[in-house]
C-alpha cells in the first residue's frame, strides 16, 4: 500500500506510546517491556493495524507486535489503535528483523497480503522469498510459525512452493478462505475492501520443526 | 467420467493386447512383462488413454500401465491407443494396487482429473484422501511419486492439505498450469476439452522419501 507521506506522521511516531522508539534496544527485552512472559507474535507489513488491533484485543495472553516500513502508514495504525498492554508498533523494514529480536523471541509470524513484487526478476523481493523463510525460522527457532494470506494468486502459487522447498509443513491450506470451513479469520482492511467483490483470499499456516500444540489462536 | 455401457466392449477388453488379462498374475513379474527393467509409472483412472498413450510415445525408456474401473472406457482406450510396447491397460480398480504390483514395482503414479466427490460426506473416496496416499507410499517404497493434476479447487486444496498432512514433498504446485512457466505438460482428453474455457488447472508434484534424482520426465 502505498499512501502519501503526511506530515503529521514523523510526529505521531515519536509520540504515540504504542509506537517504539529505538526498537532496537528491546532485542532480548520484549517481555520486560511487555512485563510478562506471554508468546510474542509478528506482523511484518501491519499496515494500518487493523488485524493486529483485532488480535491484540481478542487474545489478551497474546504479545502483538506490528512492523511497518511506511512512516505514514505506520502513523495511522498507532493513531487508529487502542492503547491495549499488549499490542507495540515498530517502524522498521522486514530484513532487520534480527536486530530487533533474539533467537526464540518471538514464536509466530503474520504476512498479510505482502507486496506481490509480480515482475519475474522481483522475486526476491517477495516476503516468501524462501531466504526470507529461512531468516523467518532462524529467528524463530524450533516450532517456527508463519500465518500467510493473499489475494495474489501469482504470489500464493510462489509461496507454496517456496515453504515446500525449504521444508516447512504446511497445513489449514484454503484456496477460497472466506467459502471455506475455517473459523476465527480476523480481517484485514485491506481484505474488507478487496473480498467484498467475491475473488478468492487464499491462506496458509506453515510451521517449521517440532510443533507447538498448545497454540490457542 | 461416466459412460454408458457399450455392447462391444467386453469383448474389447479380452482381445486388445494392450489389456492385461488376470493382471494379479502380473504382480512382481511386470520387468519380464516388458521384458526390459526400465521404471514403470501408473495412472489410475486412465480414462480414454490420451495422457498415457502420448507419454509412452514421448517416453519409450519408460513403461506405462493404466488402470481404469469403468469397462466401456478402457475399452474405448484400448482400441484408440496405439500398440507400444511400453504401454499396458488395467481393468481394475484403484483399490487394488497392493494386488497388483509388489511394493517398489512401480515408482510413479498420476492422478489426472480424478473424480472430486465433492460432498463433504465423500472425502474418503477421493484418490488423494490420506489413506491412499498411505497405501501410494507404501506401494511404491522410497522416493514414491504422485504427479495429480485437477480443474477441481475444492479437490486441489484438499489434496494439498491431505499431502501435507501426510508429509509428501510438494513442488512444482501450479495454480493455473496453462498460464504457468510449466514445460512438457501433456494434456488429457478432459483437459483440452475443459481447459479452453480459461479456467485454471491445478498441479503438484509430490515425493515421499528419498528423492529419486535420474529422473527424465
Amino acid at each position: 500500500m502505498r499512501v502519501r507521506k503526511k506530515p503529521w506522521a514523523e510526529q505521531e511516531l515519536q509520540n504515540n506510546p504504542l509506537v517504539i522508539q529505538n526498537a532496537a534496544e528491546k532485542k532480548g527485552k520484549w517481555a520486560a517491556y511487555f512485563g510478562n512472559e506471554n508468546p510474542i507474535y509478528v506482523e511484518i507489513g501491519c499496515g494500518k493495524g487493523g488485524f493486529l488491533t483485532k488480535n491484540a484485543e481478542a487474545f489478551p495472553e497474546v504479545n502483538f507486535i506490528g512492523i511497518e516500513r511506511q512512516q505514514t502508514v505506520l502513523a495511522v495504525a498507532a493513531r487508529r489503535a487502542e492503547e491495549l498492554p499488549n499490542l507495540a508498533f515498530v517502524w522498521d523494514n522486514a530484513k532487520n528483523l534480527s536486530e530487533l529480536f533474539e533467537v526464540g523471541e518471538f514464536r509466530r509470524l503474520y504476512l498479510n497480503f505482502s507486496d506481490p513484487w509480480p515482475k519475474k526478476r522481483t522475486y526476491k523481493r517477495r516476503l516468501t522469498y524462501r531466504e526470507f523463510l529461512q531468516e523467518y525460522r532462524h529467528i524463530m527457532g524450533d516450532g517456527a510459525e508463519v500465518f500467510f494470506k493473499t489475494d495474489n494468486r501469482g504470489l500464493f502459487e510462489f509461496s507454496l512452493n517456496e515453504f515446500c522447498a525449504d521444508d516447512w509443513k504446511l497445513s489449514n491450506i484454503s484456496l477460497d478462505l472466506h467459502h471455506s470451513d475455517f473459523v476465527g479469520n480476523i480481517m484485514t482492511e485491506y481484505e474488507e475492501k478487496f473480498s467484498a467483490d467475491g475473488a478468492p483470499i487464499y491462506r496458509l499456516e506453515a510451521r517449521y520443526g517440532k510443533r507447538i500444540e498448545s497454540d490457542t489462536l
